[in-house]
């Protein structure tokens, strides 16, 4: 297949002085000049920038079409590439022809149309943002991040494995999941003692959406050693925070034959890796962010990954937290897990670049992580990264057996979870993993602070629109 | 962070014949020499094969440990890589210590111990089944088609758009879809009307999972030109078939400024690639599938990768099939869909080799394909592969407001895809893409007959167990 020419490949200078091209794409802004002729900014979306047109008052449908082109019209430009006379960019385009595909409907009211708009609002026309420059950059920086996650594992053999949605295996509790169902809400069928019969609806059992992919992921790593899954995950959780979606994106990578130590390596490399790739690959749109959003978010990423992270005990952590002389609006306490201020202090203030807290209290942590000789911390580890606290949590699984069952039966996951605990019964192993939320991973790369705008389409109490 | 070394990286012959290394993994068979040692086949995961460990009688715990390992224990094998005796591989690994890491519970009962199994009883086991021959083949595999799928949109500068999961947009039809809701099943809010009151349910409306991320595509595609989604879609038909999940994963490009032409390009390519990928990379799994599984796999991707796909058209293929002389057991009459039958005719017995169909009668397509010049047919497009029937199904997209909204009203549409016509309504431009269903594709690939067997944990009617 011929692919045809992008702005991208222009501005890369792909293309030499003196060729000529066509481009299509949609008008970001025009300008006329007095001597008769007019600039027009031609983005398509392949990169931060748009490439300048310069279309001269002689073209056929200058006074027909281009004098009204407005931004959002999309046009093909055929013409020649050129050194610009400008200082922005080095080469533009002189237009031989210019033909419009598609006129904007009332400009005036164009959802869109260049000028300042609230992220707020830009919610509301979320099919729409992805044109403006600071959508167009978090989507390509989306992408940028995935590919390079991919990457990551794909080259140390890992396999990605696509954990199933729908499930009927609850994990964290059911007050936070989305029920999944075909049943007729207006005629429900009931059991004996008068609750809902699920054996009748579609998959012969209560189903939820799921919250995470982990202990699927399990099984596959104890079969495929290395293995992760990048998915979307569910929280029926009624908050309207700027931290918290219904629908989330998780990377959860499941190694074997790790422990905790080996864990805290591999969330260290790996976030290391994505951020180069992203200051590497996408530096137009990370100059954005950091002249316009935030201006420390390129000087954030270099820090990560030039630094070496600190690892420290939870318990170590909590003497820090208590002999600091701050105050904070939460207590510091053992046994009490840490709240967002408490992070950001060991992170910010107290050692300057990323903290590996590990070894937390079992009882404020999940079932399946091991459990230390203490007896009273587990094998859990929390990666802490300055100006945002918590970005990936994890721990090493544990592995025996009868350590297991007897917290799997304290909750009552034994009956459910059967296949989980067979992971154990056949050749178990050591093994270890984390969780990381890319929304978050995307607000800490871009500086953007509404998870809301890190996510295409986002879902939140209220509303599943577009 | 150092990667300890794994079973591909020995095979691969990456550590020298005399050089020492521990590897860890899970036992597969034990043979017993009369001259008082033993080989052990090592699996990790990492790839087909496992490697031949030579256990000597004089290890300490050969007869407490060694003599009773059996297939799924897991050990620690530390040893010097050595050239074999046998002829299957040319190195294996003589043990200086093996250390037992996770016995099986109850070997006689161990659910995937070596033996034949039927794949119908695996997915009773499908937190096992990857540790069996066929389902670690499988998601290699998966994995390796995944990898080249983003590759090459990534390098044809395509961005991964996540599309929503949870979607109050309803695309083809309530029916088939799956509702998602926190309400109170026995206590449900009702409207005026005695119905339910969905503006109580978390997002305020009608909640379904999707059935494609298109039309959400589209309006990044209509921003960045080139996009695709890569995730999971849901059908809540009741079908029990070996062709049917409830939950699957979609692969939809959507490319700006492109037609039908273009879009058959694409798909021609794209299969190309992706199946080129699959035999340089994964050429021990492709040999077990066709060694043991079906005997034409490597051939016929092989004829996919170096064939030039047939374009016809829709008119042009009933006309070949009314006058083939065939019986066929579904009609053949312009103005009706295809079934499998005819498809696979056309592919395998009348070319030979993949055909693109296109220019189908609109009646049978859905609303947003493009309207021909003809008032009859439109711009959609099935690519059609020998021994599978229908692997894409694609269309270049409605571009022209007018047409687009005659029918979204005609459908009752245009209420909840506002959002869709305004794609069109500012800057609209010609764009085309495709969707393909990932299972099938591996089915097509593997040769493997259930797509239940070609994602990890699947979900059907009556289970979505695991």
């Amino acid at each position: 297949m011929d692919w045809p020419v992008q702005v991208v490949d222009c501005l890369a200078g792909k293309i030499a002085v003196g060729e000529t091209l066509t481009l299509k794409g949609w008008v970001r802004t025009r300008r006329d000049s007095k001597a008769g002729f007019s600039f027009i900014n031609l983005h398509d979306g392949s990169c931060f920038d748009g490439i300048q047109v310069v279309a001269d008052g002689s073209l056929p449908n200058y006074e027909t079409d281009i004098l009204k082109l407005g931004a959002g019209c999309s046009i093909t430009v055929s013409g020649e590439v050129v050194a610009s006379q400008g200082k922005e960019q080095a080469l533009e385009i002189k237009a031989v022809a210019i033909e419009v595909m598609g006129w904007v409907d009332d400009p005036e009211s164009y959802p869109v149309a260049k000028k300042r708009h609230t992220f707020e609002y830009l919610r509301t026309v979320a099919h729409l943002r992805p044109r403006t420059n600071t959508f167009g950059a978090i989507a390509r920086i989306r992408n940028t991040a995935s590919q390079a996650i991919h990457r990551y594992f794909h080259e140390r053999n890992f396999y990605w494995v696509n954990t199933p949605i729908i499930t009927a295996s609850d994990c964290e509790g059911a007050g936070e999941m989305f029920r999944v169902s075909t049943l007729d809400l207006l005629n429900l069928p009931k059991d004996d003692k008068g609750g809902v019969d699920f054996s009748q609806d579609f998959f012969a059992d209560e189903a939820f959406l799921t919250v995470s992919g982990q202990l699927n992921g399990e099984a596959y790593c104890t079969a495929l050693s290395r293995i992760y899954t990048f998915g979307p995950t569910f929280r029926a959780e009624n908050s309207h925070t700027s931290r918290h979606l219904a629908e989330f994106w998780m990377v959860e990578p499941e190694l074997a034959f790790a422990d905790l130590q080996d864990n805290a390596d591999m969330a260290e490399e790996f976030l290391q890796f994505v951020f180069k790739a992203v200051l590497e690959e996408r530096g137009d749109d990370m100059a954005f962010f950091a002249q316009h959003i935030n201006p420390g978010a390129i000087s954030r990423l270099e820090n990560v990954v030039s630094s070496q992270f600190v690892r420290m005990d939870y318990s170590e952590a909590i003497r820090i937290l208590e002999n600091c002389g701050k105050t904070f609006e939460y207590p510091v306490q053992w046994g009490l897990d840490l709240q967002s201020e408490h992070e950001r202090y060991l992170a910010e203030e107290h050692v300057g670049r990323p903290v590996i807290l590990m070894n937390y209290p079992q009882e404020i942590k999940a079932f399946y992580m091991r459990q230390n000789e203490d007896g009273k911390t587990c094998a859990a580890m929390d990666v802490l990264a300055p100006g945002i606290g918590e970005i990936i949590g994890g721990s090493q699984r544990e592995e025996r057996l009868d350590i297991l069952d007897a917290k799997m039966e304290a909750l009552g996951l034994e009956k459910n979870l059967w296949w989980y605990r067979d992971l154990r019964r056949y050749g178990t192993i050591p093994h270890a993993g984390f969780g990381l939320g890319f929304e978050r991973l995307l607000n800490y790369i871009t500086g953007m602070e509404n998870i809301r705008d890190a996510i295409p389409f986002p879902r939140v109490p209220g509303s599943a629109q577009f």
